[in-house]
C-alpha cells in the first residue's frame, strides 16, 4: 500500500456524516472550510515526537488520543469549541496494523467532539505526529492567560500528577511499589488524557484567565502569572491528588502535583464575586475542579504548607529540550 | 537559552506590522484570527523530513524557504491568498546560528506574501518541519484538481525537472558533467521553490482545474485527472525546459521534466474559449507559462514524441515512502 492508498483506505470516510463547514476536505491541494459568522478560529499546534513526548513503546491507539487530546486541551483553554483537524504524520514504514489502531482511536476522539479531520500529510521519517486543531469562539467568550487579578481564586480541574508519576514509573519502575491496578490507571491518565473542552467552555463570562497544564502546574501556572502580570499564593493541602497518589508520602505528592507535566487538566482564575457561579456552571462538565489558591500582587509563585512554610520542590516542569 | 526563551527571540516579533485580522497571535494556548465574511478559508500543512525531503546537508535559510514555500504553493494551487502560518518545529537540538538562518528566510519570504506567524510548537527530536497555512479564497475563485474538460488545454508555469536534477546531482554527482555555476543554478530551483501564488490568484475564472507539481508532472497531472475524471495527452516538445536541461539528449531531459518531483509549479487546463484571455490574466505574474497538451475523454495519460510516438519514462514521481 503506498502513502496515496493507505491514505484513501484509513483516513477518507465518506460514509460517515460531515459538518456542514467543511465545503471540500481531503484530496485536493488544501481543505476550503467556511468559518461561522461572528466567530474568533482559534488555532493551534503541537507535535509529539516518539520517546520525547510518550514512551516508544506506546501503541498506536493511546498515541492517535494523546495527539489529538493535547491539541483539544489547548482550545479548551481558550473556550473554543473543536472544529477541523489537519494531522501531519510521519512514520517509519507503513504498517496497516499500526495505521489501523491509529485512526480508529482518533477518529473515536475525534466524533466525540464532533470534529472532522480536513486534511493532512503522511511523511516518511521517525515517529511524530503534528496536529492542527481549529475551534471557534466568540469574542466575549475568549479566555486567556492573561486578564487574572490579585484576589482572584485559582482552580485546576481533575486531579494532579498521575501523569507524571507514571511516565517515572515506567523509566524506573525500581522505585515505585505500586499493583499492576494502580499502574494502568496511571498509564490510562498518561496515554489518555481527556481534553477539559466542556469545562472551558463552561467557563466563558466566569474565569477571568485560563491554561491548560501540559508542563507542570508550577511551570504552566507561572506562564499564566507572567502573562496577567501578577503572583500567587498555592496551598499544598488543596492540591488535588488522585487516590494513587493520596498514599504517597505528603511533600512526595505535593512535588508529583506541581511538577510533573501532561496533566492536561485546566488551571483557571474566578474573581471571588463569581465564585457562587461555578458550581452551577461546571456540573455538567464531566470533572471536578478544586480550589488551590489565590491570585497575589507582585510576580512571585509562592506555595505553602499547611505550616504556613514555603515549601520546596524540583523547579522545572518538562524540559522541552534535554540539556546535554 | 530554553524553549520558551528561543521562542521569544527567534519567533516573536512585536516591532513587525502585525495582520489586522490576527487578534491574539504567538503566546497563548491558541492563536484568535479573525476570517473575512465572505470567503472561505484554504488549509493545508505539509512536512519536511531531514534527509527524505531535503539533503541533509542544506542550510536552515533554505530548508525555511522550502518549507514554507511548498504549503504557500498547495495554497496557491487552490487560487487562495495566503493569511496565516502556524510552523511546528523539531530540532536535534537548540542552536542560536541555525535558528537564526530558519528564522531569517522564514520571515523574508512570508513577508513577501504579506503572512503571519501565529503560533507553533518548538520540540526537541530529529530534524523535521511541519506548515500548516492557511488562505482566503472567493467560493467562485476556487481552483480544484477536479473540472477540467475534454477539450480543455493543459499549461504548466515555469521550467520542469530541474529540482530533481539537482538532487540527482548531489545523490550521484558521477553521472553529470556539469559546472560549478550550472549546479548552484540546479540548487536554488531545489531548495527555492517559487509559489507561484500570483499566478494561482490570475487564474479564477480561467482555469477549469489546477494542482501544484510536487511529486513530478505526469504523478500529479495523474490526479488532477483522476479528480476530474478525464484523461490527456501530452507532448514532450513542448514541455518547458529550463536551458541547463536543453543541453541534455531530448528523452533524458523529457524524463527529468515528466518525472521529477520538487518543481513547485502549477499545471492548470483552461476551455478553448478562454484561452485567449490568458496572456494578459498572467502577464503579471512573474513567470512564464506553457501550453503543453489537451485534456481527452477516457482515463489515461499519453505522452507523445514530436514523431507521434509514446513516450515511455520512469512512470513513478517521489515516493513517499521506500520500499524496504
Amino acid at each position: 500500500m503506498n502513502e496515496f492508498a493507505a491514505i484513501q483506505h484509513f483516513f477518507t470516510r465518506s460514509s460517515h456524516p460531515l459538518r456542514s463547514d467543511v465545503k471540500l476536505g481531503i484530496g485536493d491541494d488544501a481543505a476550503l472550510l467556511q468559518p461561522p459568522p461572528g466567530q474568533l478560529l482559534a488555532m493551534t499546534t503541537d507535535t509529539l515526537v516518539s520517546g520525547r513526548h510518550f514512551p516508544e513503546q506506546t501503541c498506536a491507539a493511546d498515541i492517535a488520543h494523546k495527539a489529538l487530546a493535547v491539541n483539544l486541551s489547548d482550545l479548551a483553554a481558550m473556550g473554543a469549541t473543536p472544529a477541523w483537524i489537519l494531522l501531519a504524520l510521519t512514520l517509519p514504514e507503513l504498517s496497516d496494523i499500526w495505521l489501523d489502531g491509529f485512526t480508529k482511536s482518533f477518529f473515536q476522539l475525534m466524533d466525540r467532539f464532533a470534529c472532522q479531520l480536513v486534511g493532512g500529510d503522511l511523511t516518511q521519517g521517525p515517529l511524530s505526529i503534528t496536529i492542527q486543531a481549529i475551534g471557534f469562539v466568540s469574542p466575549q467568550n475568549v479566555l486567556r492567560r492573561q486578564g487574572a487579578q490579585p484576589g482572584d481564586l485559582i482552580y485546576v480541574t481533575g486531579h494532579l500528577g498521575d501523569a507524571g508519576l507514571a511516565l517515572a514509573c515506567l523509566e524506573k519502575p525500581h522505585l515505585f511499589s505500586l499493583t499492576s491496578g494502580q499502574q494502568q490507571t496511571l498509564l490510562q491518565r498518561l496515554n489518555r488524557p481527556e481534553p477539559r473542552v466542556a469545562s472551558g467552555l463552561a467557563l466563558s463570562g466566569l474565569a477571568s484567565s485560563a491554561i491548560d497544564i501540559s508542563d507542570g502546574l508550577a511551570a504552566d501556572l507561572t506562564h499564566l502569572l507572567q502573562a496577567s502580570q501578577v503572583g500567587a499564593i498555592i496551598q499544598t493541602a488543596q492540591l488535588p491528588l488522585s487516590p494513587i497518589l493520596k498514599t504517597f508520602p505528603a511533600a512526595s505528592a505535593w512535588s508529583w502535583a506541581l511538577s510533573a507535566g501532561d496533566d492536561y487538566e485546566l488551571c483557571f482564575t474566578v474573581p471571588r464575586e463569581k465564585q457562587s457561579f461555578l458550581a452551577e456552571a461546571l456540573k455538567d462538565s464531566g470533572c471536578s475542579y478544586h480550589l488551590i489558591g489565590e491570585i497575589t500582587q507582585g510576580d512571585t509563585l509562592q506555595v505553602l504548607t499547611p505550616e504556613k512554610n514555603s515549601f520546596s520542590f524540583p523547579s522545572r516542569g518538562f524540559e522541552h529540550f534535554k540539556k546535554k
